[in-house]
């Protein structure tokens, strides 16, 4: 620890955030190259596609059209598009909205459930394999300052 | 850290990963979203203008375009049309390539220097800000835990 102690004496603190902020970017894009090749491959869908059916999975009433579009402000998708589709394929059912007789909300039929369940296992052993060189309480410890981190950025508006 | 153990001990590993997951992913798209937009308020430039620009910052006697594509698998962007722009600008002159007649290669200017020096200022301000709840020792301990991270990911191939 001397050595390295030593040596972020000797330069500012902000040249340590950005490296941390580098490899946090080349950590997360590799990855997310990784997670986008095995969906197209493994399982013939998208990470866009991937976010939409994760999110109605989460949603078991539906969630409406501008709702879904929050959650791929990440994933840069075209939520309509997706929709359309998922909804040919048998995925996705349109439902109306309770109390809004002109909106309608969409939400996953049994097919599209128990599709996303199998997705969604492999995606989780994906990340497994992924950060397996992080124990569970060293994972949690570092999802716990990342989360510092985000509340204090939207707190400060950064 | 007892009522966290035990929920550790709950679940099964793959969890904190994941949750781990979801907030990098998280925290670098809202970070990166922020330096796009700054970017483009305050510089006038783009994500993959500035990658370019540091990718020949570090490099004195220029790159091969196909060495500058490497380095846009990042950010996605069209290096052609990036240089062509900088070489417009006059932030960035084709020069020769040694013992190789046929290629060119390309490397900043005086004025691209001096360009990409205050843009890489601002950009090391605003991670700065953005990470200033990690101090300089917990930002380097979670940069050797990434680093680690990748170098068995490229050792696994995954």
């Amino acid at each position: 620890m001397t050595l390295a102690s030593s040596k972020l004496c000797a330069e500012p603190d902000s040249k340590a955030r950005l490296r941390l902020w580098l490899r946090l970017l080349r950590l997360t894009r590799g990855i997310e190259n990784n997670l986008r090749e095995k969906l197209r491959l493994e399982h013939a869908t998208t990470l866009p596609r991937f976010d939409v059916m994760s999110a109605l999975s989460r949603h078991a009433d539906g969630l409406k059209m501008s709702e879904l579009s929050g959650v791929l402000r990440v994933s840069n998708g075209n939520v309509t598009g997706i929709i359309d589709r998922l909804v040919e394929e048998g995925h996705v059912v349109r439902v109306p909205v309770k109390g809004d007789r002109r909106a309608s909300a969409v939400k996953l039929t049994p097919q599209g459930l128990s599709e996303f369940a199998t997705q969604a296992a492999a995606h989780e052993a994906w990340i497994d394999k992924a950060l397996a060189g992080l124990d569970a309480q060293d994972a949690q410890h570092m999802a716990d300052q990342l989360s510092a981190l985000m509340t204090e950025g939207e707190r400060h508006g950064a």
